[in-house]
């Protein structure tokens, strides 16, 4: 098996917590050490003195490619959910994860479903005012023009998007050791 | 097994590096996954943008606490080589990883010694002046207290060194898993 990041980005409640939890479990199931870096837990963590200034997304991208890229030379499949918007930045990434299998995967679907989804009250409190700097709603979302992957969230269930990335998976990295 | 961190800290020179590798090298032969955070490599990648004030230690050392529990919990062995000079932050690392095996290890050599070994040329760039704020130089190195484990790298060998570790290992984390 290739050392392999799986790199989740999406508008908040496109599904990738959900996506992330479901892959994993695929995985370890099949005995693939694998780990989730999760935005919103890595902010409460290594990345607790950032803020959301372009700047500071811009750093936290950068701490958690470096640790996914640690994790990923110690062997575990790493699966990253974050919002990281900007194609820039999720670039940077991949340039930091270079010689590692790098699946950039855009969990995608419309804001205003993403909006009536809202599993975490975020869009509510941002549309209130209460939140400021908040991607889909005052903080852009840059779609990746040529991800690796790009699965629907709408049209698709959580078992049919997994599927799609197991297929994947098992192409670019995995080979026979997936089933 | 239980979710473990090995954090060695030491002088430049006392041996970190190399008892990191040995120890390393035993548990990924008995088939365990075990990952090495090395103070150097960090310094290239996830600290790269920190310096050697007293406040870019410290932050330094809170990142590598953060991402060896990270690891930890993603069932890695984990084991830290960082000089981790005061004690402040060697408590502040254990406290971050509260609920993981935390075992301190002091790598105790005297500072003679390890000036005399300079395996990276360092004490010599430090004492001509290239290099600021060298610990053992012209910053101090404050000895744990009372750490979990101490070996003494001037009258042991590193097999002999590896040894004590492992047996500590297996006693407090490991059990009948690690021979």
């Amino acid at each position: 098996m290739e050392p392999t990041v799986i790199w989740y980005t999406g508008l908040p409640g496109s599904g990738k917590t959900t996506l992330a939890e479901s892959l994993n479990s695929i995985l370890t199931e099949q005995g693939h050490p694998t780990v989730i870096l999760d935005g919103d837990n890595i902010r409460k963590g290594l990345s607790s003195d950032l803020g959301f200034s372009d700047a500071d997304r811009a750093e936290n991208i950068r701490r958690v490619a470096e640790v996914a890229k640690l994790m990923a030379e110690a062997k575990l499949t790493v699966i990253v959910a974050m919002i990281s918007p900007f194609d820039a930045e999720r670039q940077m990434a991949r340039e930091i994860m270079r010689g590692i299998t790098f699946i950039e995967t855009h969990i995608n679907a419309p804001l205003a479903v993403c909006e009536s989804r809202d599993p975490k009250g975020m869009y509510k409190k941002a549309r209130s005012g209460k939140l400021k700097k908040f991607t889909g709603v005052d903080s852009i979302y840059e779609p990746p023009v040529s991800p690796e992957l790009r699965v629907d969230t709408v049209k698709l269930s959580v078992e049919e998007s997994t599927n799609i990335i197991v297929a994947y998976l098992k192409r670019a990295a995995f080979g026979g050791e997936l089933a």
